[in-house]
């Protein structure tokens, strides 16, 4: 289950590798416009796979927002542990006091 | 960082509770498309609050798109664990071989 | 046909508006971020009832679209005669050279 | 301003064209739900020109969006008359009645 973070370590070192030689270098050099952009892409093509795809595609995109997500996170500065203590924090609400706690 | 787990297990039991005490329930009790669309919502703020947001901001969104997606695996019967693997797979794969892998 | 640049001017005039008064005064008030995020709103909506709604839905949504567009280019100050006359410079380009011209 | 309509017209004539020969005929031949994700990822694009861009992106990104509706209405069978219809009636309402009678 370290999966997550792993991808969030190797995510960081390619942020600033060559474009030429890395994916997510090549997100960075086009800057956050695009990496947003991608991962609004991604998060349509999870919503689409899920009304219309089969189970590997949903899987397949939802891999992708996830990557999509930390890529976005990090051009950001912005932790995935920020955003599990934030998922944490929610959980230790019970609910209908954790439903009003989230902005709808 | 089992926070995720945690999570899915937490949605998990409450897709089938009653809607008027569970947030998970509601959205079931709403179906797919209800899903995807709060799902799709999500991603959208999440890119707003990385263009035009402060950090907590973020932190918030990225959360409401990890719940969301969880949600929208859940009601189709995909576990994490699936993701997980897929993106360790991936991961497996380097440089330009795991570039190349995935749909761009 | 003049149903859009009629909706326009509509639009152009509750923008100032009373918020208590108009659902668009009141998307005014809470600031571009949030007009864009309905905007993104209803595009998801969009796409969910292409896939998996009638086609009442889809004429419904497509008009959220369009009404919300409308009032994303009003706040921008941005004229819809601006982006007609776009369509119209690409619809001059023909074929394969309108592909080209527009970006993927 | 029958620029839309002109573009509908031939946006139906090029759907069944070659898709060698025509963008729109590619889309169509790829399938609704890849037309239903471009128009969701020219929509993620307007979000962004509209937060981050300036005034030529948004033209653009919004003709991109104008364009692509078209497509997607014209691939269900959609005619664009029918939602400037909708868009009629519904401004036949007038200020809350009007607002009301939108799904939100």
């Amino acid at each position: 289950m370290d999966t997550l973070f792993r991808l969030e370590a190797t995510i960081a070192q390619r942020l600033t590798a060559s474009p030429e030689e890395s994916y997510v270098a090549k997100l960075h050099a086009k800057g956050l416009n695009k990496i947003a952009q991608k991962f609004g892409e991604e998060a349509t093509e999870a919503v689409i796979a899920a009304l219309a795809g089969d189970e590997a595609e949903l899987v397949g995109e939802a891999a992708d927002v996830l990557f999509h997500l930390i890529v976005l996170l990090a051009e950001k500065g912005v932790r995935l542990e920020q955003v599990l203590a934030e998922l944490d924090r929610r959980e230790g609400l019970s609910g209908l006091a954790e439903k009003a706690s989230r902005s709808e």
